[in-house]
C-alpha cells in the first residue's frame, strides 16, 4: 500500500487505514529506542525547524530528539525569544524560517487553525505540534500506539476521557482517532468542560457525556486523564478540592473500570489533582510508555514527511489551495534506513 | 587573488575588492541552499560560539544554521540566560567562552564598538553580528548579494534608504558597502532620524538627505526600508499614523522609483507601518531572498574565518593591537569543500 | 586498576585513589582541547540530557560542549522553559526525560540532595552539576586538575578558601577532595559565612577557620576565591564596601601567600568585589585554565559513565537502593577512542 502524506495537521481527516499505516510505520522506530545506539543517518543533511509560539518542554524536546536520532539538524525558534515580540506576524515569521530552507516545519501555536494556516502558505511539510484547542495529532498517534501495544489492538474499546475536554486538543485528536476504530467514547468532567457540542465532533463515533465519574468509569478499558489547568480552578465555581473530590482518578475509582484497564495522561501531571499518585505510578499507568512512544511516532512522521522528497529531486510546487492533509511524497519502509 | 581575513567587524574598512571577494565566496554557498542535502563536512570538529547579548531570532538562527550546514558544533550563549545577569563583565564572559576553545566567536551586543573590543582581546576570529548603532556587516553583505543577483551588478545604482537611519547599524553597513561601489545614496526619514552627520560617514560616497519621500524615491533603483522601532513613535513628535502618512513605502510611492526597482527590508517587518503589505509581498520585494542569502553569506564567512586555520597548525599568537579587520588566514576555494 | 563508576554525585564518598583515577582520565581530554579538530566519535549515537532547574551559563555550555566533542546529542531542559512552571514534580520531569531514553542525565537543582534523589530513581548514570549548597563535584575535579597541573602535584598544599563558604557547593566539593590528599584547609570570610560546623564536614581533613584575611593567606599555596552573591551583601551587617575592605583578594594581600601561590575562582567573577582586577588578570590567576579544564573533566566523566555500557549490551537493572556513587560500568582507556 502506497501512502502519500505531505503534512500532518489533524487526525480528523485521516481514514482508519491511514492511521493504521502511521502506527505501523512507528513500530521500527519503537525498536530503535531499545538499541544502545539510537541514531540513524536517514535525515542527515536535512533540517527540521521547530517553531514553538507557545511554551513547551516535553513536546519540543521530543520532536528535537526524534530529529536528532534521524540525523537531522534543528532550527529552534521559541516564542519567548522570537521576533513576535517585535510585532512580526506569524506568517512573516514562518516565511522567514522557510527562507532558511528547512525540510520540514513543526509548529505549535495558541490559535486553533494556526498549523493549517501555516501549511496553506508553505511548500514544505508542516507538522502540527498543537494548535489552540483544535488538535495535537502526534499526541493522538502516540496514545493510540500505546493502547495498541498494551491492549493488543486499537479497535472497539470503551474509552473514558476525564477532565477539561473543552479546552483539550489532546482529547480532540484522541476522539477523532479512536472514533474511527469503533471505540465507544465516554466524556466526563465538570459540565462547563464537557459541552454538548462535543458529542457531534466526530459524527461516525459513539460519544456520550457522563457527569458522574464512577458511572463514567464503569466498564472502561482505557482511561485518558487530562491535565487540569489549575488556573481554571477557582471558587466558587470549582475549587481544586472540589475537583479532587468529584473527578480525580484515584485507585478506588479506577476499580470501577475493567480489571485490565489502562490509564493514559499526556503530561505534565498535577499529582494529587486530576490523578492520584497511586494511579500515576501504578501498574495500569502508561504515562512513561507514552513518552517513549512519542519519540517513535515523531521519528516516523519526520521520516515519512522529510525523507520521501529526495527521490523527486526537488520540493513540489506551491499547493496553497490543497486540503488539510496534502499528500505528495512516496513513503518507503524505514526499516531499510541506513544506520 | 589571495585574501587574508581574520575577523569581520565592519564593512567600513574593507575595499571594494575585498567586498567583491566576500560576495564571490558566497556564491557556491548559495547553490548549496538549492540542494536536497545542504550539509557539508567542511567545519566538522570545529565549534562556533554564538554570543548574543541582545535578543535576536533571525540572525541567531541564521548563523546557527550556517554553522550546522558546514558541519560545525555550536556553543549558544544568550544574554537572557547568561552570567551577565550575575554581574560578570562582557570581557570575562567572552574570555570564559574562549577558554572552552571555540574556533570562532559571533557576537551581538547593544554597545557600538563591542565587537571590536572583543576582537582586540581574543585570538580567535570574531564576527560582528550587530553592535549597537555601529555596523551589522553580514547584513550589509547579504543585502549587496541580493542586489547583485537581482540587478546583475552592484555598481552605480541609485539607492534610497528609508526610515530611522540614525539608529540603524544595517543602514551604516549598507552605506559603507554601497558607497564603495559608486552607488548614490539618498537617505530619507523624519529629520531627527536623518541627522546631517550621516552625509559624512562614508567620505568617498555620494550621500544626500531628502525629507520628502516621493522626491527621495524618484529614479531609485534600490529601496532599502528600515524597521521602525515602534517604541520610538509617539505623540506629539511623530505618531504611528503620521509615520504611515509621511514615510510608509506603499505601492503608489514605489511607482516613483524606476520600473525595475527592488525593495529590501532587514526584517522583522512591521507590516502596515514602514511598509505596506502590497509592497512587502509584491514582485519587487526581496525580503525572503535576503533571508536565504543570509545563510549563504554566513556560511562563506564561517568557512573563510574558521577553515583556513588548519593549514597553519595552530591559532596565530595574540594580536591584541591589530586594526579592526585583522588578516591571518589564507582562504581557499569553498567549492572544493568535502560534502 | 579497574574502576566502576555508575554516577558522579559527590566527591565526599570517593577515595583518593578514585579521585586520582578521575583526574588521570581527564588528561587525554585535556590534550584534545589543543587539537585543531576537537571532536571524537566516542559517544556518537548517544544522548546526554542536561536538566538544569537553576539558571546556569558556563556549566551548561561546558557540559554541552563536552558532550558535542564526544559526538553525543543533547537534550536540553532549562527550568525557565520547563513543565515545572506548570507544577510538575522534579521526579516526574526527570522520569519523563528518562523515558525519552537518554544515556546519561546531568542535573542541576537548587535543593541540596536533588542529584542523589534523582539517581535513586533512575537507572541511567546521573552527574550532579550542582545541588543547592551540597556539592558540585565536576567543579571540584576541575579545580584539582588545575592545581595538579600548575603545582605539579595535588598533595599536601596549604589551601585557603575565601568568601561565602556556608552557601558554596564549590567549597564543599573542594574541601572533600583536597582533604583526602592531605591538604591543610583554611576557611576565611565573614563569621556568618564560615560557621563552626564546616570544621567537621570532612573528618579526616585538617580544617581551620581564620577570620583575618592576611593571617588566612600567610603561607598559602593555593587560594580559592568564591563568588559573593551581592544580594547577600547589605547594610548594616555587611556592605559591599565593607567586604572589599575586609575580604577582597587584592595584590597586596596575595603577597602574604607563598610566592608561587595560585588563585582559583569558579566564576563568574565580581571584579572589584571579591577579587581585584590585578589579581584576576595576574600571572597567578588560573581562572581561564579552570574553564578549559572543565571541558576535559566533563568529557572524561561523560566518557566513563556513558561509553562503558555498550559492552554490557544493555543498562543495568534498577538499583534504586544503591549508595551515592553506584558503580556499574567498566572503564576503558579514552586514548583509544576513535577520532
Amino acid at each position: 500500500m502506497t501512502h502519500r502524506f505531505h503534512d500532518l495537521l489533524a487526525l480528523e481527516s485521516l481514514s482508519a487505514d491511514e492511521l493504521t499505516f502511521l502506527l505501523d510505520q512507528s513500530k521500527p522506530f519503537q525498536e530503535i529506542q531499545k538499541h544502545p545506539l539510537k541514531k540513524l543517518a536517514t535525515l542527515r543533511g536535512k533540517t527540521v525547524a521547530l517553531a514553538f509560539f507557545e511554551s513547551s518542554t516535553r513536546t519540543r524536546i521530543s520532536f528535537g530528539t526524534a530529529a536528532s536520532r534521524l540525523g537531522a539538524d534543528i532550527m529552534n525558534l521559541q516564542a519567548e525569544a522570537s521576533s513576535l515580540k517585535k510585532g512580526e506576524s506569524l506568517l512573516d515569521t514562518v516565511h522567514t524560517l522557510n527562507a532558511m530552507k528547512p525540510d520540514c516545519l513543526v509548529v505549535r501555536h495558541a490559535a486553533s487553525g494556526a498549523a493549517d494556516f501555516v501549511a496553506r502558505h508553505l511548500d514544505i511539510p508542516v507538522i502540527n505540534a498543537g494548535d489552540g484547542t483544535h488538535e495535537h495529532p502526534s499526541q493522538g498517534l502516540l496514545d493510540a500506539l500505546t493502547i495498541r501495544d498494551r491492549k493488543g489492538k486499537i479497535n472497539n474499546w470503551n474509552v473514558t476521557i476525564l477532565g477539561d475536554i473543552r479546552h483539550s486538543r489532546v482529547a480532540r485528536s484522541d476522539i477523532h482517532l479512536l472514533g474511527k476504530f469503533g471505540c465507544r467514547l465516554t466524556l466526563c468532567g465538570p459540565a462547563m468542560w464537557v459541552p454538548r457540542e462535543l458529542e457531534q465532533i466526530a459524527p461516525q463515533a459513539a460519544i456520550r457525556r457522563v457527569f458522574n465519574v464512577e458511572e463514567a468509569l464503569d466498564g472502561a478499558d482505557v482511561v485518558i486523564v487530562l491535565r487540569v489547568q489549575t488556573e481554571r480552578l477557582h471558587e466558587p465555581a470549582l475549587s481544586a478540592s472540589d475537583y479532587v473530590l468529584l473527578y480525580q482518578l484515584n485507585g478506588e475509582r479506577l476499580r470501577r473500570a475493567n480489571r485490565d484497564a489502562i490509564v493514559l495522561h499526556p503530561g505534565p501531571m498535577n499529582r494529587g489533582i486530576e490523578i492520584s499518585p497511586e494511579v500515576a505510578d501504578g501498574p495500569q499507568s502508561c504515562v512513561l510508555e507514552q513518552v517513549t512512544n512519542g519519540i517513535a511516532v515523531r521519528m516516523a512522521l519526520l521520516f515519512l514527511l522529510c525523507a520521501g522528497h529526495d527521490e523527486e529531486g526537488a520540493h513540489p510546487s506551491s499547493e496553497a489551495q490543497q486540503p488539510v492533509n496534502r499528500r505528495a511524497a512516496d513513503v518507503k519502509d524505514p526499516s531499510h534506513a541506513s544506520r
